[in-house]
């Protein structure tokens, strides 16, 4: 599999199905537009499984893990032994992501893309490491363009992997790695050319002097490596994640089967905009979880034109907005199946 | 049963289990508040249930339907025929609150407070009818003081005799009845002293004449009323709705059961609002369901203290908002009962 083939196989959603949908919610019994997000949930969706009555027949969640070697200029608040050990939450089932997508039957995956720790012998990790975390993208670029590849080509396969094994037709896409909303706030900028202020928050609970420190690092940063905006590859490689470039190509990989693909905050947003970069065509596939309080989150999805279906002040990750607004996904569809029609209730439409 | 009975029976929910609720969520393992509002929902009803470990053990559902003599002044973008014709579409399962109550495992009742129908022979409604809807409050009170306190007593019976026959410890209010955003915005107007304009949106669907003739009915009907904003009863009568009224008592009925009570959108939330001003300790154990378009809503969820859970540009209501947030309180007591500790999963805490 090259990243190209997969690439070439995306197609469009069908805008046929979506303007059918559109016409079939709007005769519902409700007001125009009244169920908002949730109706424009189905038609998106519709338009993605070309069918007026769309539903989702499986849910998956893939939370990828990587180390940063970013965190060595004290960008985050937990050290970075935190990632191995959140690893290890995730596989015994005590963290929030286990919980939430146990709440809504979501299957979850775990796979280590670049953590800095050996889990040869641990079971039910899909192991899929690059290598034990990034370099110091402050003092030289995070990692080889063929490391910023292959992390795509880890996503990819992951995701192919697994929908091998088991049917899903909705991703939702998390993360965990201390030091990753640098990786994320920096690449975004790199790519809608802002600066490190606009992109930068306080990741898992930075103070004031954190904060400080943590934009001047990322405009350094972005200012020594000059990552090509144009180029997801080459900002992935200079200031990126390999958590990150999994996600964009888990992204990627999902839409190529057809799969709607649930992002969730800073980090997950960041890879689907580096995957809209590899192949716009993507952009179809996506939905936002949840609005992080991450300020770089909220650029990151003004660009890729999507509105957020969770509010609710998360600054977690892990997957935890995404799965919610998997559920969202799923009620969505029931609307679309199950609501009456004016006609069918013989409820008066508008005067 | 007489209301000060009722109100005599609240007790404020307990600060003891919402202090060591707090303590709990603050060792689960993820940095400190990221989970925002499930968190403190979580903690909001370990409070309501004395319990570090709180639990949804039944959800329930009640739309309380009834019509409105303000429709007269062409206030709303539906004609009045349609509130019973819902409230047949409720009870064959075909409206968008059954869906979602359904998809997320909620009972659902269906109680005629003031329909203008005779509803006698449908089995599956709840009857307790005020009167056929209120008169047009802009030429005279809405109901009677005597009205206004069935009304909220009709709201109580239901709850009560629900409860009666089905376990439930958390309550959405949901209604329906064209016209009743105007009878909101007018009791939330009359409660918060604010300028029709500044609680008026445009409901079902007005355009922005229709809108113009909403505030301007509203700002006469307001001057001549003069509802007394520390008598809920007085603004009741004068400005309010039979389901309005209804949904106050039932808040109240269902705290004195120690449920908590999720509230809708505009008019469920000037529900809400009511029952806050007859007993102050409800606000204890009121949720806001989701943000409406309407901003009456958001200065009513201002006075009340309460942040929405679900924020998805819905103008329906019906208990749409509030059904996603039952849901909601179920996921923080989950994250509360399963979710590990930084000393159970042998992660590090913060640097």
């Amino acid at each position: 599999m090259t990243l190209t083939e997969v690439l070439s196989s995306l197609r469009p959603a069908d805008t046929a199905s979506r303007d059918a949908a559109q016409k079939k919610v709007d005769g519902k019994t409700m007001p125009r537009g009244a169920l908002g997000l949730i109706s424009e949930c189905a038609v998106r969706l519709s338009a993605i499984q070309r069918s007026t009555l769309p539903e989702i027949s499986g849910k998956q969640m893939i939370v990828f893990a990587a180390d940063h070697g970013i965190t060595k200029e004290g960008v985050s608040a937990y050290p970075a032994e935190v990632t191995p050990q959140m690893v290890m939450n995730f596989l015994s089932g005590g963290a929030a992501i286990n919980v939430f997508c146990r709440h809504y039957g979501i299957g979850i995956s775990v796979a280590d893309v670049g953590v800095n720790y050996d889990f040869q012998d641990v079971p039910g990790l899909i192991h899929k490491k690059i290598a034990p975390g990034t370099r110091n993208f402050r003092a030289e670029n995070a990692m080889t363009r063929t490391e910023a590849e292959a992390s795509v080509l880890a996503g990819m396969e992951t995701v192919f992997e697994l929908h091998g094994k088991k049917s899903f037709n909705v991703l939702g896409l998390g993360e965990m790695g201390i030091g990753n909303t640098s990786a994320a706030s920096a690449a975004i900028a790199s790519i809608l050319k802002l600066d490190a202020e606009q992109v930068c928050g306080r990741g898992t609970g930075l103070d004031d002097e954190g904060l400080k420190r943590k934009v001047n690092t990322l405009r350094e940063a972005l200012k020594a490596r000059k990552p090509d905006a144009s180029d997801g590859l080459d900002v992935l490689s200079k200031v990126g994640g390999f958590e990150i470039g999994a996600i964009a190509g888990a992204a990627i990989a999902a839409a190529s089967l057809g799969c709607a693909v649930v992002l969730d905050g800073l980090i997950s947003t960041s890879g689907g905009l580096i995957a809209s970069l590899l192949c716009p065509t993507v952009k179809d596939y996506l939905f936002s979880g949840h609005r992080s309080v991450e300020i770089g989150q909220h650029a990151a999805l003004k660009a890729l034109g999507l509105s957020p279906l969770v509010d609710l002040n998360f600054r977690l990750g892990e997957g935890t907005g995404a799965a919610i607004a998997i559920d969202h996904l799923a009620l969505s569809c029931k609307m679309m199946r199950e609501m009456a029609s004016f006609e069918e209730a013989g409820v008066s439409q508008k005067d």
